[in-house]
């Protein structure tokens, strides 16, 4: 329970080494005791030895799972949508074998009782299996570890396999010396041993039914250099600035951001405009969560605690500034009284997910 | 996870307070974040709402019971007993109602599942169930608090009652403001509520069959002004000191105690043999179980790093030295060579629990 | 000891709240409990009451000032060059009184015996003491508090004062709802107290030096929008990379930089060569100097692991990178490696320090 | 900081035994981050290399020489005595040269300035130097470290000296495989190196003076197995309990004892009257500094949360109590209070002190 790097020190990771298999998840969670038990990945002994799941998503019908799951009797001990499917991976009737076309059905099974969300990593002796909901709606790929010495040569991809990865966004193959494979597709359903990666089922969609990726991985959720669906998140956010400024031109001075999800929006914007881009904000990094606003002096302050003014860049100009969505809507507001006060002559403000959204 | 006076600060104290009703237990657990999954009492939702279960004992038949529970569909997460019973508990078939007879009913399914060993609290709702395994194995009892004004006053057997505490050891009660009301009997389910405690049925053990009160409760776990069966644990480590004298009466100048737990005996045999009763040894109070031998001088050094030697009180004379059990056989001896090296003439030796055992 | 974001919690803060006055420093330290000693503030006690220092700098001549305290019989019980500061200005022969004339003295005192550097905060009963060392080696600056709801507002510069900050940084001042009034000067004794802020002194440098403001600060240490020597820093860098395009113009496609602190430069330079400034690199930021690399894999990665490529942006392209400095000149060999891997036709890199030290 | 099994773990155990030279002293310490720099030994660079000194004890005079000292110029960082008398060493005029007399000289003018408490271990490259003040006041003795192997053996008073250790109390000798060497007298100065210990010098006190050895030492500060004076502690107690009964006879038909520093005083008193030694409370472990009394229940519990009631052994009895001591007197009472209330027939109770020190 913790930050990473608080948790993954030199003592704790050596005994990782020893072995050869292993997922995680790191998720959000609130402060306190009793969330440790939510910690992934949730493990529970079955009659086929230990099952480990790491999951990714919320479930639409949790609550009527749950009620489900208790009038057979199974006492549940967490909160979390984690317990649920492993308990329900768990309860499957008893299987005669423990093949793959068990685990199959097993899993065919899961999607019957809760079509989305989740992107799951299941556990089992020396397999591991990787499954994303028929909507697609959490983003999940495969990477292939190669040998370091080939890996940024020019034999890259003639390379032997090390290993394989899998991993909610691409970004992280790059610095684990693992190249990008393929992405798991929308009810795909992938068993990964040590050498071999091979597609059980896809389970498709009810006929009609949109697939239902989750927007914000592309509007700020995930990297910049991540690919989803074939293109990389930052040409999309790019893409999307250019589109702002061919539906919205705005005469200006300049086109800038607010740091640093919006940035390649607001280069598009800037470059299809032919606006210079210029930089007004920059981000006070000891900002955090577990900032402390004692007194009433900090709390009133606002915007002004999280950004510093580069007024010398935009004194007198009149400025277009991105962001990168309206979610509450109480940033953008105080940031542009910010610039005004600061010497802009004329600040607009556009919110690109409102364009991807459209 | 932790020591009682760790885990329990003025901060979590004030969190206690709110409420009006809780179970909980002190295990020896080892160390390692694995295990606080153990810790008590273990919380599981149920479609009646959340149990929560404290648990002394362990399981004659845990590994049957598991498999068991396993071929159901439940997954277990922890390797705790506690978990057992509470799954157990959950997964009897859905009750039509949720009284005091179907309460009756879940709990005697278990004691027919699991005879022995246990003594538990199970709390639902505002209700708290005390219960005995059959076979008495582990203690339980039932303490009244009193208002402090009356409670050493003549008045405190009609003092009102301001609510009912439960407890493996009597000697608690004192310290918070209760009285020692009474044991809970083997087999025994009672109903403790805010104002009111009742007995709901005594589960009898197989004809023929003894009881088995853990014996070491009376050698050296129990403090010593605890009551069980009707007696205080000191008075029994007494008697039993009388009883070694007329069995096993020695020729010596002084009878003495490896502290602490055998000076009731030592006492008792010094008195019944008419010799003086004489301090040899005195602890080291900062010899713990985190005592750490980092070198060959230390781990030589055996019991002289336990215990200080009182020569001057010994210095030619024959010792009687009274020990409370032979567990592993390991200390006596070496306290024995240490007494003559320091001066004794002679050294006699005896285990109580022999006795008592035999 | 720690990290700020650690050190002040809700309940740290609290208790400084009820004073009105304060001095901290924020230094690099190595780990280890015997480093504590090292925190600032250095507080001691004298014959005039405690002296508070905090300092920035290094004393160039530490190792002999050391010497000198000690042969009068100073016993120094860290390595600090702060504790031989405040040590300094303790040991001034005893003056009549504790009036300003005395302290100016102590202070020059200090100046005489070592001319740089440091920039000092001293803190005795209600007064604070801004010190500078005659060749103004580190900034410090003056900000004045002013009412919040005034302070964004037209009548900024009337408002009432409600108090003055002194630090390194001009770039803290905006997120207290300070606003910057100005620096301190290299050899200026200044005088805080609650309501005047007092110039005592400017010592001059012997004549014929320069001063010694330190370069870094431009570079990379200062937080681009600092003000220092009454131009803002990321002026200054973005001035740099104009000068740059300049004196070395580059046939490419586009413009690119080592984020985060030569951008202002890159985009500098690109504005001036009429080139596209195009992102090409982005921050892992969860690579910091807890960082662990327990496998060969991982320690041979180099590069990959501090930046994610965004290849999309520079494929087949000429590529131009700015890099803040070259130090160890480890980091940019390698980038340009990855950059040509990931598909750049060409790479040419610059390290703007290198024009700003030309 | 902290307690010593927390402090001494494992890991700074093994950094400490690449050593073989070492001083510390246990203080009882305040919480809070700034009482650190009061941990022991204190340790200062001086022009003769690095000194540290524990300190036992208490300067009757430190007010005065805290002045003295900074009226010469030295800043005084922490507010305890230790710092006081190694900076008095270190503030010594420089001297010619750091032989052994130079020392004495140092040592006498510490004496001079500050007859009394203290004894100190001076530790400087490799000798220590074991100093008690010219009254006596806290103890101090050597011990002998010797071979394991010979240490309970016939030959132990010929065996080869491994190594010498300095200690309080001898209690902790046995503990690390020592035996008790001798005292150190008031006043003296002994300088040890690896196999000599020697006697540099005896200040004695002023004529007429006497000296004055703490004398809670004997009463509670001390475990009873330490020899003061050539006195084994424990004795003294039980000579103090046989001359209370003969100063102070009683009618009754037992004799008990508040556990436990007053055990061997009231074995001394049952045996010199004829009654019998009974215990009658037990301690409660679980009671201790850090013991938390979040509600008006337990606040007003006083004495019953400290001790378990043995009520069997003197119900209807005529009970004699001993008490260590009366320092603030509010144990005894509600213990006579307790006792009456759990059966006693009559309570007398006399403390040990009150006659020791009569």
């Amino acid at each position: 329970m913790g930050l990473i790097n608080h948790v993954f020190n030199a003592d704790s990771l050596k005994k990782l080494y020893v072995s050869n298999l292993g997922i995680g998840h790191t998720r959000y969670s609130t402060s306190g005791i009793s969330e440790l038990q939510n910690c992934q990945p949730f493990v529970v002994e079955t009659l086929h030895g230990k099952i480990a799941v790491a999951h990714n998503g919320e479930l639409t019908n949790a609550v009527r799972l749950r009620r489900k799951l208790m009038r057979h009797g199974v006492g549940l001990s967490t909160s979390s949508d984690s317990e649920l499917i492993t308990q329900l991976l768990a309860f499957t009737p008893p299987l005669e074998n423990d093949d793959t076309a068990d685990w199959v059905a097993r899993i065919k099974n899961l999607m019957n009782e809760t079509p989305t969300s989740y992107s799951l990593l299941i556990m089992h002796k020396d397999i591991i299996y990787a499954v994303r909901d028929p909507y697609g709606n959490r983003p999940l790929c495969i990477g292939r570890l190669i040998p370091v010495g080939d890996m940024n040569g020019k034999g890259k991809d003639n390379s032997e396999t090390e290993g394989w990865v899998v991993s909610s966004e691409s970004c992280s193959f790059l610095s684990i010396g693992a190249e990008y494979y393929r992405e798991v597709l929308p009810g795909e359903i992938v068993k990964i041993s040590r050498y071999d990666v091979q597609t059980l089922d896809v389970v498709p969609r009810p006929e009609g039914d949109p697939s239902a990726f989750c927007i914000f991985e592309y509007v700020y959720f995930a990297r910049p250099d991540s690919i989803f669906e074939g293109q990389m998140v930052y040409s999309v956010r790019r893409r999307c600035g250019q589109q702002l400024a061919i539906e919205a031109p705005v005469e200006a001075d300049l086109v800038s951001t607010v740091p640093e999800s919006a940035t390649p929006a607001a280069l598009g914007y800037a470059q299809k405009c032919g606006l210079p881009y210029v930089e007004v904000l920059c981000k006070n990094r000891y900002v955090g969560r577990t900032f402390i606003q004692p007194n009433m002096r900090l709390r009133q302050l606002g915007v002004a605690k999280k950004f510093g003014v580069l007024s010398d860049n935009f004194k007198g100009k009149r400025v277009v500034i991105i962001d990168d969505s309206i979610v509450r809507g109480n940033t953008i507001s105080p940031i542009i009284k910010l610039l005004r006060e600061s010497g802009a002559k004329e600040v607009s403000s556009f919110s690109v997910s409102t364009i991807v959204m459209g």
